[in-house]
């Protein structure tokens, strides 16, 4: 089991990078590579016609303002695309990226996290891994009860 | 394998419908139900705790206006959880249910997909499948080839 | 008389701390905690069904990003429930808090107040226990002078 | 026990109506009245100020575009104020009055509640004297029953 | 003639100042004040109600966030009142201001300025004062010449 | 006194009507004309430089999509400008109208109205007038009367 | 020299027809074809990676929703390329397809036109030909004196 | 062969150089000038009706808040006019000068490019210019291999 992921440019690297923390906390292999839809768009078509072939099981995507990474990239695989908007330097606020990934024509859909949502993007993957595989859905389960103990101990330093 | 499709109200189910019949269509099993975060909370909690012990892979769930049932969803089942935003009778433009669901805090991730987007969502439920699921994987490849050929039969159809 | 003041993570108290000093300011009983619709869900369930049980007469609920936590307990608790938007780190400026608290279905509202508003959020609460208590009521009275006194002092520096 | 009804102008009446409804479904007493913060700003102060003296707990206010009558209100009045965005003909998708009325400055809150959410406030007033009322409580407890009934039936209709 | 430049708050004078700066470059008196319309709701009624038998020919009225002044000073004065939105601390990114402002109701209208725009609202003012005044309308003429000179030094510049 | 009253397009004319009944109903003299800033351009510069040497004291101008002719005109004539945001065919909401009349840069202010808000731009055009002429602004003082006259008989009405 | 026209689907055809209009009515031949970025992706590499050297001088690219279209034959072409966001049906009224169109990343343009505004992209490419070529630029020209001429008439057409 | 690159404020420079920048790398001529559509509305007029006969083939015009500069010049000019959004100081998160030179009437378009797209504006009205020069074109190719390299190098760092 693998999971892809990309992202538009070298300056998405401080966001993705969750993503690739979370996956790598689960053991799951990653490829990590930078693919972008408009400066290479062969890599672009390599990449996503033959992700299925490689190994590979699930992609996430990040890309800032007009974010056609995600979508492109869904146009030409079978695989669960999941898109991360960036909130890029010059991003009109992220809603550019955020409707750019979510607002998908029927027929291709991209699963949209939050804006930088990286490490979002990451567990959504996991969980995409693990709805066929008992053991990750355990470390899912165990996971979710790791952030309510850190919530239960915030609340007890309250007191 | 099977995918829930669950809703907040009864009204989303002309939206909702498209999610089921693609599931349909792809040979999946559903589980159709309406939970409302708000109006039925129990409920809401025994569906989201027990669906990956009742056989479920993928769980989907549509909602409008301050819509939670998908975050709520995701609070508690370790399986990937699809948000599909409907724009309800009194919503603001939709911005409402998109916010809402797409904006998830980092650790409970929901895979957003467009306004009344629900195709969409059905059509990911499959491809969450198909990655461990060669038969299913081919499927979705057919799909997207049936998907070219309508395209490139309405641009004959121009000459 | 008690008012619960809850909210959704430890980084939401610089906010939240506005209402609970509006209520000492009164000489209104506080309850506050830390509780996480997405991360503590089953505290959520406790907390909401119970909080009239338990002497409370008025919940506020502050949370940012896809904030589900003043809706989900107003869901469950027959009390008023004050939402308080908190714009967090990675909110679209304020927008998905403000809609995901504001935009509640028709049966369960939520009186939301203004974008970090907690000080708003607690001269509310006052107010709703005001409106059935003479005393209270004449201190909120005698705060709205003193309002005034502020204002009419700073016209006063302007000569 | 009393709450009143206010709005700017006769045409939110179709919106109102349905507060006056739920106040009558609970048997709390009202009075309604028309209240133009700009066109009859005599009329507001007088009823603002005085509101409170005459047997009035809550106060209810709606209106539309530009709709500064909660929040004036809410200036003159120690009670709880609930505010009604109402989307009127010229508004701009409803924007204008949601954020004339929810983004009240420190000092002066106002309860928010959805777009043209008149029902829910109706709700919000009950709730808020149901705060003290043991009697009002139990029929508030009744109407989420209620309301959980509804949403089961149509759920069992689906099967 | 003279011209009311009041705000909400002493929090919007350094914007507010530049309307008054604007006055005082064209020689017209100005009467300047704090007027809250949320704080102090009696100076409201009483300047607003006044402000034309007192000599003022335009008011410009500046606040921020849930913006009642500009348009509650014109429900009570028959003069012309110029509004600026001050884009706040806790504003949602000056749209709250701008559109409590703005959308004023049919028959009371006020006439609004870019956010921050108090400079503009100033020579907006003396334009009203130099419609009906030769002398006036001249410095006016001029000062808009002195504008383009500005420009044309500027462009020169580059070369 | 005379009010020019110029809008951009013909299909403007319905909503422009409404600032020419009120300057009519007033027994203030108009000069009713089409002036498009991108058509005409040679028009629109022959217009805003003349205007106040043709015995007009006040400049209403209505346009819709990214409008133009408001900010133009007032860049151009010393007299103050009246800018009506017309929500055109395919206007995005009419924010486009909105911003691009409102928004103007330091040194050239349009008084703006809101969306389709002729009528109040032919009562503020009354106001601008009143300011120096008593008999006028008695009858605007009469004006507000009858406003107010309507809401009392309408809320007499619901008794 | 020839103008390609492409659409991202059918459903485009009514907008997109206005630049097709406009290209016949400047007498510049046309290739008009639909190319789906999601849909037809080799199509989509094929059409842009050789436009340049099949006769095309500019393109002109319709789509709605996350409008990917535009961007993508940019990236692959080196000629001008003018986006024409289309409202669709399940768009978030238009902001999807104008933000994912006009936010390109530095290097890779899309000239884009207002939301529908097909006819002017049929301009546009005309005035890109024109720059370079005294006859058509002469034919714009004549066009916009046409434009002038219709709005005097509408003009006339008041007295 | 020539561009023009106008801008409305000397402020809009350290944005507008981009393209400057650009042109100079493509050996293209350019001629800079500051033209304020509100400030020097006759430099306006003579620069945009005479630009065609000046030699220059293509007009970049940069302006923030309500930016009119863009739109006028496209009026009075038969020429392509690429329309630069500047985020000034003042503006509403860019959105004012977004809308008010994207959104042109039928008849008069601006080629617009991104928030600050300046860069993008050079490169445009490069193509614009190789759309019917063989030479340029070529150069154009070598422009968009030379993006690719850098994101190939980038990818290639991450290893």
């Amino acid at each position: 089991m693998k999971v892809a992921v990309v992202m538009g440019s070298i300056s998405d690297m401080p966001v993705m990078q969750q993503a690739i923390d979370i996956l790598n906390e689960f053991g799951v292999a990653t490829h990590v590579d930078i693919v972008s839809a408009h400066r290479t768009p062969e890599k672009l078509v390599d990449f996503s016609t033959n992700a299925h072939k490689n190994g590979i099981n699930v992609i996430i995507a990040g890309a800032g303002g007009a974010a056609h990474l995600p979508g492109m990239v869904a146009s030409m695989s079978p695989l669960p695309v999941i898109g991360v908007p960036v909130k890029s330097s010059n991003s009109i606020d992220g809603w550019d990226s955020v409707l750019s990934i979510l607002q998908m024509p029927g027929g291709v859909p991209v699963a949209t996290v939050a804006l930088n949502g990286a490490k979002n993007a990451g567990l959504l993957a996991v969980q995409i891994l693990a709805s066929q595989n008992a053991e990750l859905l355990q470390k899912m389960i165990d996971y979710k009860l790791g952030l309510k103990e850190t919530v239960l101990k915030a609340a007890e330093g309250l007191k």
